[in-house]
């Protein structure tokens, strides 16, 4: 009998290990909700054009794309954005601003690394159908929030970035091929300052040019003081980028989290689609891959259908959040848990216990009970085993004298109950 | 521009129908996590292999299987049972009893009519490494205690039977042919009384045998009243089989869910690999397909690698069971909502409005703002269609005298609250 693994890339979560990432999918999910946006479920696979659609063939090698029994040319998802712009498009009827919200798996055809896997989690959220800078703050103010939620927010780089603002700084210094520059900026931090410069000058930039590019992208700082040093320094870049910047840093002082971002002319975020506000967020060690990234998309939904939607929204990565969560030890969130073992003494008492495991189920508690027929000691060990926080013990004898017994699985300590009271018992701890 | 709709068989799930979908999937969890069931999340790829071990090539027809880019041959699960097997396999260190619950999405390439898709989710609950009939029980028990929350547990019949009881009854009838009769039997709802007595003699029964066939399964009843008309009846019956149904009577009893189940003798359920218990749920009028249905299958897990284990267990079926809530009129069983919208009057209170409803999300609640910049009536209109249950009014005037409104949509009452003492008066209401 040979054994037949799992695919390279593609991971099994024992409960052990999907607990804490399950409560970490419910903060993302808790933030959601709290700003409003609702939860959506799409198809795990489409049709391969819709991804033709915005990024052409070149994409498709990194996807898993085949051809269906019936022909059709099919793809697992390997992003949401194009199926919500299809969702979007599709009903004329959605009131705006449509607010979106979904965690679930996607997948690509890359070499398998630390922190990227063939199948893993995404969370997104969108904002479709304004194109206010409230918009743009309430997304970055979600993303935030969920690391507030888990306590690692001083942890986090939240960079923000306008290319609206980048480039009306980068023409206002003499800089005109802004477009060649952005991609370069992209790149970046993986050069050198010579090589960047370099890289810049062999696309056509003057060695004037490219310097600027290099001192304006290297401005980062407070969104509000580093808005007053732009306007110091370049008072000739447009009035409204500017404005659109200080409007953000107010709003997402209201949302209580402007003073965790910071504002960093070097992130460009590669992906062209983006028509305004990018934001991403690093660990402050710079250890690992983006947390989170997103921004404002304008123009992508209308690709997909007759209407132009503007957009903001960002993925939320649950791999390297994961990671930072580890080097902070504040992984695993949480154990796998039992509230109540009820072990049963001997054979006899076996359906009183199922009885009062079913009165603890109907009052909400996790209950487990022996389905071995093993003896007291196993028993008590299995109770260990899961974590179980209390062991409810019904023994014949204490049953006869009206009573049963609960044992405090930390403190090992041990109660006496009478057998009609452990219901109202629990109640007065609060337990249930 | 042409729009690119989802695939056939694939269905977008927007806000409004998700959120029933979700509480309906938060219902199933629950009763998990009260059985002590531990979810697991396991790959929606996997190897064709792996199939291959359990049905051989037949399945494969159904599926969505193909060649990656590495020239591997995957496929997207039809079920998850063969991959519960490989893990169960993977890691002989997990302490039995192995419970484990998930829902997720299959796969199948079917042709795709009412209440089948091609993509579908699917609850699975298991019971890995005991052969008692308290985990028969308690697999019984958590599907049916899903329908009592649901509050449709009168609408549904729930069918119990045991291939083993059946086979030995047969037996005592003189019946030899059992494996055979057990096929035909599988589809004995479909066939007039006389098309299943050919159906069994053209496979070789004889017409007595048939006749008996038919008779035994025609047996239908209440549990315990059931096992004592067999026991009359074939008194010659195997002691060890019809012994083992009164204990899952008394199981099923202690677990509050006995006068729900029937004993059907008709009921074999298909598929090869179960081994004893045997059970499915109709809804009362016939009309849906299986809401769930299992059993148990000792022999299955060990083709898939070294270890023998004995399993339980059942899948449910969210499409019948949905269907089910609609023909009572208890779907959908949630809508979409916002606890508290707040509407901010003029442009120059918007910051202000920001801050109340980050005070009011760090309470946990579900806030939206205006992020479109509309107008009074634009606002509460909104409010309105997002089903806002209050909307918090924030206006210069009000906040001059300190005080903002706050405005209960139901009843369209209004109140005055002073500006510092909001969150204390929704407190003081136990609405935060």
């Amino acid at each position: 009998m040979t054994e037949i693994n799992s695919l390279k890339g593609f991971y099994d979560r024992y409960p052990e290990d999907y607990v804490s990432f399950r409560k970490l999918v419910d903060t993302v999910e808790e933030t959601a909700k709290e700003f409003g946006f609702r939860e959506i479920n799409t198809p795990n696979v489409e049709k391969t054009d819709l991804y033709r659609v915005k990024s052409g063939d070149e994409l498709l090698d990194q996807t898993y794309s085949f051809k269906d029994k019936g022909d059709r040319e099919i793809t697992l998802i390997p992003e949401q954005t194009p199926t919500r712009a299809r969702l979007v498009q599709q009903r004329k009827d959605l009131k705006t601003p449509i607010k979106w919200y979904d965690t679930s798996k996607r997948w690509r055809y890359e070499d398998v690394q630390k922190g990227r896997d063939r199948e893993f989690f995404q969370g997104d959220f969108d904002i479709f159908g304004v194109e206010s800078v409230e918009a743009d703050a309430e997304v970055i103010a979600a993303a935030a929030t969920i690391y507030k939620k888990l306590g690692v927010e001083k942890r986090v780089n939240f960079l923000v970035n306008d290319r609206k603002l980048l480039e009306s700084v980068l023409n206002s210094q003499g800089v005109e091929k802004t477009e060649t520059a952005m991609k370069i900026i992209d790149d970046k931090e993986k050069m050198t300052g010579e090589e960047f410069l370099e890289e810049l000058e062999s696309e056509g930039l003057d060695t004037r040019e490219a310097e600027k590019v290099d001192e304006v992208t290297s401005i980062s700082g407070p969104i509000k003081e580093t808005v007053e040093e732009l306007k110091e320094k370049t008072p000739e870049a447009a009035e409204e980028s500017v404005k659109r910047m200080e409007d953000l840093a107010n709003a997402l002082e209201a949302y209580g989290v402007e003073d965790l971002c910071r504002l960093d002319l070097s992130i460009v975020r590669g992906l062209a689609y983006y028509t305004g506000l990018v934001f991403e967020a690093f660990d402050t060690e710079g250890e690992l891959r983006a947390l989170f990234g997103g921004g404002r998309y304008d123009n992508l939904v209308g690709l997909f259908g007759d209407r132009e939607v503007p957009a903001v929204g960002f993925a939320f990565g649950y791999s390297p959040t994961i990671e930072l969560l580890k080097k902070e030890d504040k992984w695993p969130l949480k154990d796998v848990e039992t509230d109540v073992y009820v072990l049963t003494v001997s054979e006899d008492v076996r359906d009183t216990g199922l009885e009062y495991a079913k009165k603890l189920r109907d009052h909400g508690l996790s209950v487990e009970t022996d389905l071995t027929g093993r003896g007291f000691g196993g028993q008590l060990g299995y109770a260990d085993s899961i974590n179980a926080e209390r062991v409810l013990i019904i023994g014949k004898r204490d049953l006869e004298n009206n009573e049963v017994t609960m044992k405090h699985m930390e403190s090992g300590e041990e109660e006496k109950l009478d057998k009609n009271e452990v219901i109202n018992h629990l109640e007065s701890e609060n337990f249930v």
